[in-house]
């Protein structure tokens, strides 16, 4: 009895350290693999965006606003296969009888609201449009932009699908924000089969006294991504 | 100038204070809610189980068994639909070409291994086993187990399905572990319309020097779900 | 063994007339239901769509283009919530790698292209566009228009989402083309748990020498769906 | 305007030969290929199966038992990967508030019932087991065997999530029945973006007297899918 104790002991120790060394499975960037970015709109990385108040820090401290820059413009220069899965609500949307915390707030603040899906009206600038910077890159031809997804993740929207038909199975993952749409994004790729890393200064999260969404995000990256890259790391394998 | 910067400096104040009085949907229980248990299996909640060195102090914190249990006895008592949805490993499962890091370790330790779909040989009392008290609840009429789901969320089971086809709409979620299989089904129900709320003392976490599984969770409940409650709490609205 | 094989026989026998006397679980409308129309646009509805050569019997055979404003009629005078799921193809669209027939069919002969998602360019009359008798009710706050469907289902679109987030869990279904899209919606809404009927002349399909798309549907509706309407029969019910 | 008219009349005439000219993508058998079998069970394929009466004759036409061992006989020879999507039923599906025709049929006959998903109690030559005369090759390491779709399609299923996680984007598809499980699987691989083909003969469906599921399913294999084999030209292709 005694001896099992001692070998269910040595067992626990040894699972713990397995643990403690969490295993980094890694990422190789080949032609199989893509970026994608989820949501770089003005309400999420422009001061005039309806949730600086509460991402600001974050998005600063991170440097996150060039961060996604140098993963665009790396992309435009090397010819990479970049998505991007933005954030719309439309009228229809403010009637949904069922709403979680963040969605109820979303729709409160008018966050991502656009006229309608076949009108630009009031579009260009507003906080669902790109921030500034990032419509020379977005508009080129490197850069495929999907169907809006409508709560977090990419399970209505076509991302997965547009990945498959392009021929990707690997993703590196960058955007905001993210421990909600990033990293909805990472667990339902993860899902769908895809080897997914994830780029943790591209991204940002809202700082609350009680909430610390980066943080969050920090340890599911850590647990669910096959890799987790810095901006420095990512742009230094790209370049090879 | 003066004036659009005060303008702007208070609109910031307001939506930060918005944020910080996140709103909370709240959710009412009724013909349509049913229970959701996600892997309430021996190599979590057992002390024998292939996770406990990691997971169980934060098992033992929240009073998680005893938790579940108290929800198993509470739908048995007023015949609740309990769904189940379970984690399982077979050996093509370890086949696997792409996994992330937490899917390596699993497979590494061999966690919620079972020798096969068609044959029970080995199950009884192992780490995928249900956890021994458990099992005469989920044996009883109220209680439907699923598929097992596959990687973390219930992409790949028919937990939706089974809920939709009973007549289900919204789900009081709680069980096996927090930041990854509770959560990814609480995050993948939202994006399949249901009202979801979490048990937040009926689950629990991987809890290591740099990672707190427990803490992650509890942000993405409170930013995701529609309510977040105690167990004591839901069990007073579960008997009324 | 005699006795064996006769029982068989009868066993049999009765399965067949079961068969033959295939349910009929028939479909309530309550106010839980939404009319879901695919595809009402000029590329299958116009004779100056592109596939009018082939499409353009079976929609003036079974009157599909009155049929289909029927149904959008009654449920503006009603205030029934109607989703309309369009088809759009964008530039990025023709570079897929992989391509079923249709699929490649329909990117060469330049079926619902549109400029891109975020112009409205060139988009006024094209085929992408709607049936130009069709605009005064889908233009009308009881309808939604959902994000398009890429392939012929809504696996990769928000149909599913939307309907659940309003409340809807039954649909009757209508729209183009019977076979590929509209069967595809039914196919896949059955499959997300939604009670599903089809309104079989508010719907056509394309007809070749060895191709008959529209008998091709009438079987998997009968065997698929829980009811299967005529235009004049479901606005009967309507009408209640 | 005569001119105009000219021009349309030639545009509707050579989109219409177009058509007639259906386009065959092909379909290039490699390394990324796994072949996929539904529901090769004995209520399917089996004298003694439930539906025998209404798809018998259609199996026995196409010669569907033979073909499907030839393909499981060839994988096995070549080590070739077969993903086995089933059917199975227990008690809690036969209390589904929502079914469509065939679900209730299905329901109804007992079809493809097991006692449990953790018991093997009366499986063993059950209408649910396999065709007996396979179970040879499925019980071999060539052979996954994913968890049971509940309705018709994989949906439900890990069966894409395998495929993926095994590395394959091209399937070869085969299987019971024509125009519904096996025409479900194709539909919806091919909205999660996998390269389909469908091999015709090794296949067969319900064939009643207004009611040709065999027929149905060969209007849209031909539609939908990159290519349709028959057993014996894929045979060919296989053994290259």
């Amino acid at each position: 009895m005694e001896k099992i104790k001692l070998t269910l002991a040595i067992v626990l120790v040894s699972i713990s350290s397995v643990f403690a060394q969490l295993p980094d499975p890694g990422f190789t960037i080949d032609e199989n693999t893509a970026i994608v970015i989820t949501d770089p709109q003005n309400d999420f990385l422009s001061p005039n965006g309806v949730t600086w108040g509460v991402v600001g820090k974050s998005v600063t401290e991170n440097n996150t606003v060039d961060n996604i820059e140098t993963l665009f413009k790396i992309a435009q220069q090397k010819g990479i296969k970049v998505f991007v899965s933005p954030h719309y609500y439309y009228k229809h949307d403010h009637s949904w009888k069922i709403e979680g915390a963040l969605e109820a707030l979303m729709h409160k603040i008018g966050m991502f609201d656009r006229k309608g899906a076949l009108t630009t009206e009031g579009f260009e600038g507003s906080g669902a449009d790109w921030l500034d910077k990032y419509k020379k890159y977005i508009n080129d031809d490197n850069v495929i932009v999907t169907n809006p997804h409508k709560v977090y993740g990419p399970e209505s929207n076509d991302l997965a699908l547009q990945l498959r038909k392009h021929g990707f199975s690997k993703v590196i993952l960058a955007g905001m924000s993210a421990n909600l749409c990033t990293e909805s994004h990472m667990r339902d790729l993860v899902e769908s089969g895809f080897d997914v890393s994830v780029v943790k200064d591209a991204t940002a999260a809202a700082i609350l006294p009680d909430i610390n969404g980066y943080e969050a995000a920090l340890v599911n990256f850590r647990m669910i991504a096959s890799h987790v890259f810095t901006t420095e790391e990512v742009v230094k394998e790209l370049k090879k």
